[in-house]
């Protein structure tokens, strides 16, 4: 256990903050301070965050009623502080309770967290609606929302804004400027946010005014008797008001990483511990992969380790890409936002120049402004997390597919991962792949997705079918792929004898060994799995099993698909995602609806393995595969017994 | 043709235009109203705003050089003036060829149309990207985004906003200001902007300043001259511009309904013949649904007419919601802008009050704030057009359903319609029933839809499954439901036998009637079309057919799918959308993968029909039919086919 925690060890609730004078305010903020930079280290976390509010939630939870003022915390990655406040300390403080909870509000932790979020800027909606009820109701209590640390940008913050005037009543938004968004501050408003800040909160414009809202201004975010000053004076008003906290996202980390060998953390200089241009060094420097701001610290137990498949397959991408920049100038890496976890170094961004825009966390935005890049010639990449691309589902479908802008799309984290609840990848292809017009690629090796990326962002060539003619989506490979890479593991690869005469096309589902009997289609990160099924079917069977490498998922080969009738009684494909919607009932329903077309030729039966339509939260990779019969023992003992009934039907 | 449209009938491409003298603009856009204004009368379409753009529109075709100079016009519904000087007059001036535009831009008609768009807020961001690779790839031109009518409440506009004077360099960002909405302005920005207009644009807070953006005023957005004058002093500016203009939507209505008959023109008075308080009175007003802000005019054609489905079953909803404000204080209806459309109709909005809450256009925030609301123990219910819904995709993902927050959305204009590309509903089935945790009802009549609405909005019970206890979809019926209806077709109903002695759920399937051989699944609008091929079939039989209304689609009734083992050899599933990622491949997959559970009894085969994974534009709904086998002679026949065949696999 840290030294001094004692106030921290007497805080059992909100109440006991209530107790503290002002000295004791300031002392606990230190403790929590200490506390999370310990909890960094080992555990990692989206630490610069709550070290920046760490004196915000203390005052909140000493000025309001939690839980009977609600307080939603947006996207929610900085409410460790507001945790340990409410009765889950020592999930912070001892090792051997990190598990306990979640890194992001959960009602099912506590009554003091109002939703599960992880997406951001959804934090002033549900708090216009939470005060909404009340007032029908007749209900008391006051409605906080916290929000900001980039947040701000998102347009459905702008839309709650735009609703919180309008509706009147108790609302406080707090607003936590700590200058940035996740890599930066981006966007036209920072200018006039800088002049507030510069004037006291007096200058105009004023874009709080400017949606009809009153406001505060707090120059010293990080100190907790003026904040407590502050929210004193706007509890229980009786109409909505912005209180503008100017925080250091970071605060205290050097202090804390003084303790600790690592270099990364000595970057960090007292004046701006965190600001981005210090940020996303994780390449050149062990630790300081902790400033990538809104994202995940990287822990001592992950020092040394190679790169997630995000960042290997991200910075492969990068590289790709900067190699035509020369002679490309339309040539543009697009990011809502997010680079640093995705393998979009600092080094890449600062080389890449104009060739990089970080939009905010703007996925919307970041799409439609895709499809005008790609309208005017430009060949636009738009690189985030496959779950945020959820906030861009009316764009795919009308500025991209409908408009079919050649729009690059680079979907990481697709598929099942052990991440929590609400960055799950596990319904991306559901969502791609049912957008008419849109190409879903899931490259099953480095030289696929590098051949992908090429064709996607090819400029227009004079042989057709040498380059996509719309918008494309590709699945960045996962871990299943790069620890087969990694391994030496040799995967069967194309054989176009497969296919006829035809060229290789990132549209032709790639029949990587032809056998008979039973058929092993395996999609993206399903791909090395079903090659040891196949191997092992095979070595039982006596005699090759089909294996097949679809490559894509947005339409049906039918060349593929035909070429096993007769020859095969089973057909079983592996996806790495929802069954519901995705793509392995496209399969079997392909058949079931193709009879008549082949009189001569048996239908072949099909089965399906992946994901139950579900939420799961950080159950690991190899629990999910267990759970939905991912596994080669699970498909084969399947295959087994499909075999043994034979066709009985 | 009109009397005095001299001047327009020269005009065939921008450069006629800019031929013309200041007196001649003006007579110009004199004869462009008129003719907007017969259209209307005859064709219907979003008459106010182009009304309201007549003057901007040929003022920017003055001054700037299409299709070099790039305008993108936000949701494009306003782009009816800017074909007729783009070399497609005639299709607003000669009724016969009314039909050969259509109501939004189209690259496919027109060079001097950018993109295809009919949903609303992304100009800015499409407008940025073009700038974006002009910039980059040393192009030359300018870049101007027409936006406003309601539009800029949309959060991605914001977004634009946002990255616009961050990425410098020549923009224009038009925002026509005619102080509305869809059906009213909404929002805390609309004080502010009021004052920027009473002080000429000079008071602050400034919105557009505040996003780090130039800005310029014209008072008299109506006046052709003065806007050239404006245009003219933007035009090849080297950095972010905002040109605000003050229009008055309609503008010249009541001048073109003065030579005809209809009651609802004289309405609209010359001060403000287009604002919300004139506005959707088409219940008591034959000719006033004009005004319905946006949205579709009613055209002659129109009159007389009962209401199409939407306004029907809205008016249902509403009506059953209504008398239950007084006991339910938390009951609140949201509606991202669209009310008139969907049957949510003046008067009923003013007798809600409080209990009515319009959004503006924003989807993403309205979905946000009903799951605060329901969080609070409100009732929302969340009703615009399926298509718009894709704007909240992410929201039902996780404050929705990850939240298990009682949110009840009502999908209108669900499944095939003879709509546009940009507002189909093929998709919306894709969307909702792939989500964990949504629940998807489609009811089947009347009876069924205001017993869903009451299960999915009902107080918490001491009864479990009294209520859901989730977010609920309730696909609003459409033209079969109501055409069967009107017509007192007598389809089969709810047969409890068939389920055993359980209570009648929402979520159970519901066999109508019990047969053998075959059973035809018909989903939500597919199910008239069922009842009818299942009578067909049976007589052809010689014995009943199995019918099923499976009512909702989110889950598999596995009671109803196992009790057709055995005695039936085929089972056909409808649905009038998607066939992909859609629900019938959903039972498809069900039998081929659980065959190894029922060793006793024979799998049935299933044949799945639906729609195409495409877009269509302005197909009619029996042609959609047609081409999609959806009719009774064509599935009949695939029937008798797959009859003749047997179980020969």
């Amino acid at each position: 256990m840290a030294v001094g925690l004692g106030l921290l060890d007497t805080i059992d609730s909100p109440d006991d903050v209530k107790r503290l004078g002002p000295g004791q305010l300031t002392e606990l903020c230190g403790e929590i301070r200490e506390t999370l930079v310990r909890y960094g280290h080992l555990h990692g976390g989206h630490i610069g965050s709550n070290l920046g509010v760490v004196e915000a939630t203390v005052a909140l939870h000493a000025v309001f009623d939690s839980p009977r003022d609600r307080i939603v915390f947006d996207v929610s990655h900085q409410s460790y502080v507001h945790k340990m406040l409410t009765g889950r300390r020592l999930a912070y403080t001892d090792p051997a309770r990190f598990a306990e909870v979640t890194g992001f509000t959960n009602p099912e932790e506590s009554g003091h967290d109002q939703f599960v979020l992880g997406h951001t800027g959804t934090s002033i909606s549900l708090a216009c609606g939470l005060a909404k009820t009340r007032d029908m109701t007749g209900g008391a209590g006051n409605v906080v929302a916290m929000i900001g640390d980039g947040s701000l940008s998102s347009g459905v913050a702008f839309e709650g804004l735009n609703n919180a005037a309008e509706q009147g009543g108790n609302l406080i938004i707090v607003f936590n400027d700590n200058e940035m968004s996740i890599a930066g501050d981006f966007g036209g408003m920072y200018g006039p946010l800088a002049r507030l800040r510069a004037s006291n909160g007096t200058a105009q414009p004023n874009i709080f005014n400017a949606f009809g809202l009153d406001y505060r201004y707090v120059a010293d975010g990080n100190d907790v008797n003026a904040l407590v000053v502050a929210f004193r004076e706007v509890k229980d008003t009786d109409h909505p008001v912005v209180v503008h906290i100017h925080t250091m996202k970071g605060l205290g980390l050097d202090a804390g990483s003084g303790k600790d060998a690592h270099a990364g953390a000595s970057n960090t200089s007292h004046a701006e511990p965190w600001h981005s241009d210090h940020c996303n060094l994780s390449d050149a420097h062990a630790h300081a992969g902790q400033c990538e701001a809104n994202h995940w610290l990287n822990p001592d137990s992950a020092l040394g380790r190679p790169d997630d498949p995000r960042k290997h397959y991200g910075k492969l991408a990068m590289a790709a890409l900067e190699k035509r920049f020369p002679a490309e100038p339309g040539l543009t890496v697009v990011v809502p936002a997010t680079p640093g976890s995705n393998g979009i170094t600092h080094a890449f961004r600062e080389r890449a120049g104009a060739h990089y825009v970080d939009t905010g966390i703007t996925e919307s935005h970041a799409v439609a402004y895709a499809a005008g890049i790609a309208k005017a010639g430009g060949r636009p990449v738009v690189a985030t997390t496959a779950s945020f691309f959820q906030r861009a589902y009316d764009q795919f479908f009308q500025e991209a597919a409908l408009n079919r802008t050649r729009v690059t799309i680079l979907d990481f984290l697709g598929g099942l991962s052990g991440s929590d609840n609400t960055h799950s990848g596990a319904y991306d292809l559901t969502m791609f792949a049912n957008i008419p017009g849109l190409t879903v690629l899931l490259p099953t090796s480095r030289d696929d997705f590098l051949a992908d990326l090429a064709w996607a962002t090819a400029p227009e060539g004079a042989v057709p079918g040498t380059h996509a003619d719309g918008p494309v989506v590709i699945r960045v490979p996962g871990s299943p792929i790069l620890d087969a890479e990694r391994a030496g593991v040799e995967l069967p690869r194309w054989c176009p004898s497969g296919h006829g005469t035809a060229a290789v096309s990132p549209l032709d589902w790639r029949v990587t060994r032809r056998g008979s009997r039973v058929a092993i289609l395996g999609l993206g990160n399903a791909y090395p799995l079903a090659a040891r099924v196949a191997d092992a079917l095979g070595a039982e069977l006596g005699g090759d099993v089909t294996l097949i490498d679809p490559h894509q998922c947005s339409s049906l080969d039918e060349t593929a698909l035909e070429s096993l009738r007769g020859g095969h009684e089973l057909v079983v494909t592996l996806e790495d995602g929802q069954l519901e919607g995705g793509w392995g009932e496209k399969v079997t329903a392909y058949y079931a609806n193709r009879r008549d077309e082949r009189d001569a030729a048996r239908n072949p039966r099909v089965i399906n393995a992946g994901a139950t339509k579900e939420f799961t939260d950080r159950v690991s990779l190899p629990d999910l595969c267990e759970r939905y019969g991912l596994t080669e023992d699970a498909l084969l003992a399947r295959i087994r017994r499909e075999l043994a009934r034979g066709s009985d039907f």
